[in-house]
């Protein structure tokens, strides 16, 4: 004990050194304030999402929040910061869609959205009757009527569940897997209810996969908003056989070179301990991405902002890892973790924000019952903050793969209930970005890297 | 024991009772599925918001909003609903406000509003130097040098505080007696910085009083939207000799005749304990007020619109109350406890919502040591639907002055952050609103209304 304290004064300048356990939690006050004070994450976010705007895979937005993101952090004098080359997805979504209900003589426009990775359609688009299901089983019960048709995956997000990720979760396979699906049946097109409680004009983007359908089968998917699905629902009930018209003229270009964006503390003590923390710097091309993933970036670069403005000397490295492509392959999480077998790197912690910029509520934990019991140990830390939940539960895309000999994952769970009003939608853009509740998630984050590096991780046992 | 659960056997219909403790568990668990498939609340809201809009006490609106949420309360078949009458202030805004700052040859405008209660200016207007102050002991400081001058209130809401409510009271007596120390030091005006942490353009009113002051010293009084506030201290620190001009022609009309509007459910085993639950009915004038309060309006009949719906019968009485005049005299709730008394009535429980319609994250409880511990005890009924906070504090202030033999009170406490983007200004209007947020605080109100309910308060003991 009397070690840890003597080193705690050692490398702390700034940091309050006398204590161990009130230390802690006076440079954890002190991390919450320099947030709430002075962070940069926020006017970082500005720039990401005002100047640069979308930053899909492969785009030339992409390209610049690289440069961005890496020039910020070197303004930071970290030990290090470097890119990471990885080839990522290049889909491009062309000309605005378009969509039509054709009820008899009736004509009704409706707002869709080419899911990520789907085909387009003919230049004349397609015209084809439409059958309404609930999920892929009932689907496959349909057999040879689906034949010709348009496929409408129509499940809402399930209202009932508190936590809106598990909705999302819930009905996502609509959406990834829907065309897929709906084309071996024959069907000619798929359309997909948007992942949105709300009832809005929004249509919501996503990534989609034909897996290992053969290339001729592959059939156009798109998102209807969750009011064309409520209309397009409504008026099938009258009239089965009304037909519905969409156009859209996307594609997938060759691969593209693109980057992780990485910085560096380098531990003090045990620097071949890496702890990451991370965000993706691309985004759906509908809007500039500000929940999704801007603010989980800005949050990952804000969290060693503060602990070098304070001077801090980690005990083991530190490094904050921008990913690329998390949103249509995953190629930057992927790559991250293949260099790191190379290099025969030892990671002992990673936390993602990936889970929008609001209110952050308390971390989704990915850990063996010893580690997530010794984070469960650190809730009084977070009371004064209102951080709450330390649940078991998905940490974080990007950090998935990542393998340790013992590795403990985290993922910031800031408050959900309003995060897929904008989830890979036009409107997820900088005014949705409450300044407050996003620097309190980088408080947050900051937090817990702190306390991590402080007391380690637990070992399993004298192996 | 068995009595208890007996009882609760017979007195719920559609509810579970089989063991008293799962059965709360599954009556909760009920409370929150009727409240996120079902409510009623956001559609209410939405017609007060939309159809009705702002509901400043003595307005046309506010008056429709009696007639509207009575009618509703009528149509929800509650054992008693009827409205109390109450005379209320009657401050009307006039024309749209104007400003300027003067620097020379160069006028800038900039958005303010009058404060509630204010006096005009003279029809033309005032125009004089401006002295800023950060509180009014530094005003008080300066003495003669006040003379003649505008007085500009500039300190910000500290942005340390992790509760946004904090802040607000620590910079709330700028507003409240700003203009009447000024006046009393011999300024012509007062200008206050907006109760905002956010730099926007929206100024934010709000009661202001000038006490015990002569009538022949008022000054009128406004509040700047928070950029208006720093570039006018901006402008000052390089020109101290610069101007402002304002214009208002606000004014305060007779007293009018205005209601609170109350529904029963009757209590079916100890009729005679009365627990209130409620929100305010008037708002500011600027906008539909749709956080302040007309959520708590809608999530306070929302409670015993479930509870009706699942004919539950309460031992106690529950009295929904819908509060007059919370924004500018109080008179509602003054009304009420005053009634109250005349009737000898026994009231156990008061829950008010008047803190926004944002994800709830717990309670603000006023209580005394047993019956904080016992509320504390429900922590683990409300733990699914992440609501952690169970803290001393603030209940509400249409409930401040309700007294009984013993009584506990408790204000819900929904996440702040975003409040003050809102408060008082005129973007409180329903957009503003997410209907899952809202929904999830009516039924954590419900939840904590039925237990309140079932398990009765600690009376003192032996007493």
């Amino acid at each position: 004990m009397k070690k840890t304290i003597l080193l705690t004064a050692l490398v702390l300048n700034g940091l309050t050194a006398s204590f161990a356990q009130s230390n802690d939690e006076k440079n954890i006050k002190l991390f919450y304030k320099k947030a709430l004070t002075e962070a940069k994450c926020y006017s970082w976010l500005e720039y990401l999402s005002n100047d640069i705007g979308s930053r899909l895979s492969g785009s030339k937005g992409a390209a610049e929040a690289v440069e961005y993101t890496k020039r910020q952090l070197e303004g930071l004098g970290l030990d290090k910061v470097y890119l990471q080359e990885v080839m990522v997805p290049h889909w491009v979504r062309g000309e605005k869609e378009t969509a039509f209900i054709l009820d008899g003589k009736v004509k009704t426009a409706v707002p869709i959205c080419a899911l990520g990775g789907s085909v387009a359609t003919p230049k004349t688009g397609i015209t084809a009757e439409v059958i309404e299901v609930q999920s892929i089983d009932e689907l496959k019960g349909l057999g040879d009527k689906v034949k010709g048709k348009i496929v409408f995956f129509n499940r809402p997000m399930n209202p009932e569940n508190i936590a809106a990720f598990e909705s999302y979760s819930g009905a996502g396979d609509q959406r990834r897997s829907g065309a897929k699906e709906a084309a071996k049946l024959g069907a000619v097109g798929a359309i997909v209810r948007s992942l949105n409680f709300r009832l809005d004009d929004f249509p919501h983007t996503g990534a989609q996969s034909y897996d290992d359908l053969p290339k001729n089968q592959y059939i156009p998917a798109a998102a209807i908003s969750t009011n064309g699905a409520e209309l397009l629902s409504k008026l099938l009930k009258a009239n089965p056989a009304l037909k519905f018209y969409f156009k859209q003229s996307c594609e997938t270009l060759p691969d593209a070179l693109s980057y992780n964006v990485i910085g560096e503390l380098t531990g003090t003590v045990t620097p071949e301990n890496i702890i990451v923390v991370g965000g993706h710097l691309d985004s759906w091309d509908l809007a500039d991405g500000s929940h999704d993933d801007g603010a989980g970036v800005v949050q990952s670069m804000e969290v060693v902002r503060i602990l070098k403005n304070l001077n801090y000397k980690p005990k083991n490295t530190i490094r904050v890892v921008l990913f690329m492509n998390e949103e249509n392959g995953g190629k930057g999480g992927a790559k991250y973790e293949e260099v790191s077998k190379q290099k025969n790197e030892n990671h002992i912690f990673a936390l993602e924000s990936d889970s929008g910029g609001f209110t952050p509520r308390g971390f989704s934990i990915e850990a063996d019952d010893a580690n997530f019991k010794k984070i469960q140990g650190f809730k009084d830390f977070f009371e004064p903050y209102f951080i709450n939940s330390f649940i078991k539960g998905h940490a974080g895309s990007d950090i998935e793969h990542l393998t340790s000999k013992t590795i403990v994952k985290a993922g910031l769970m800031p408050d959900s209930q309003r995060y897929f009003d904008y989830h890979h939608a036009a409107n997820d853009k900088f005014d949705a970005i409450n300044k407050r509740e996003l620097e309190l998630g980088a408080a947050t984050m900051t937090s817990l890297i702190y306390l991590i590096d402080q007391t380690g991780i637990v070992l399993p046992s004298a192996n």
